[in-house]
């Protein structure tokens, strides 16, 4: 078993997006326009959805960025969307904390600002100012950017100033 | 400026997985043990915790994967830990939909079964049966694992169904 389990190989770490139905086609197309993502695939919606339903046929995207990948899916079950929901949260905890909730992602670049006015361009909002020095493992500049689908994107300087490994 | 942002380029995708202070170095650990994660880095808490607050001293720690970094990082401000947090919640909505809330990440593996064992040997529990086929962009077969600090990881076969691009 052990012998087992010390060959398990992963061959990719793709985080999940999930959006409100039928906002996955729109998101795909905000992290293309935002971010410069390419669509790897997307798999359609089964059974496709009716004329009468009159929503985009696709059921979860696969998008490329930096040579990583992330998957955008609609979530059927989902009875809010990420935004609303953490906007209703905040009633009861503070926002900033609930930002913390796995939500977040770090986008690697040369030119913060560049990358956050482009994201801007598209539809995201600016949270706060670019800061300096307090990323730490996320780069020595770092600003913080909401798309509209509740995801925060850190847009850092790359995060050349993680110490070596320690024991 | 359209030119400018034409020219932004990313060079990393990084997922942030908060977990609640102090427990990012056992969840180092834990991704180290339960996925085979490699430390690429970590920065020290500044100032180090004092003797009497008895903290490991780590603010943040970069990990590797096939070929992808995340950031596991403590969060000083966090009330909770999102373990405790997704369960009280549940309280108000399905567990089931709660985790969709951004804080799922998929892995990629052939052997699905062995990555569940060894992630449960480390200390993941596993949610629900492998499922074949219904993964879409995940891979034809998904299972999945919580690990001790309430992320939740599909453990899927290649995901060589998504389709083409489609205009």
């Amino acid at each position: 078993m052990a012998q087992q389990q010390a060959q398990v190989k992963f061959t990719a770490v793709k985080p999940q997006l999930m959006v409100k139905t039928p906002k996955a086609v729109d998101a795909v197309n905000f992290y293309k326009s935002a971010f410069g993502a390419a669509e790897a695939g997307r798999s359609a919606s089964c059974p496709p959805p009716t004329a009468e339903q009159n929503l985009p046929n696709i059921l979860c995207a696969q998008l490329e960025l930096a040579g990583c990948s992330f998957v955008v899916y609609n979530d059927d079950s989902a009875p809010y969307d990420l935004h609303l929901f953490l906007s209703l949260l905040s009633i009861f905890i503070e926002e900033e904390k609930i930002e913390g909730i796995g939500n977040q992602l770090c986008l690697e670049t040369d030119d913060v600002e560049a990358a956050i006015s482009k994201a801007v361009s598209a539809g995201a909002v600016v949270e706060g100012e670019v800061t300096e020095g307090g990323g730490a493992c996320c780069g020595g500049r770092v600003g913080k950017v909401k798309d509209p689908y509740g995801y925060v994107w850190l847009i850092c300087s790359p995060s050349n100033k993680c110490g070596p490994v320690e024991a």
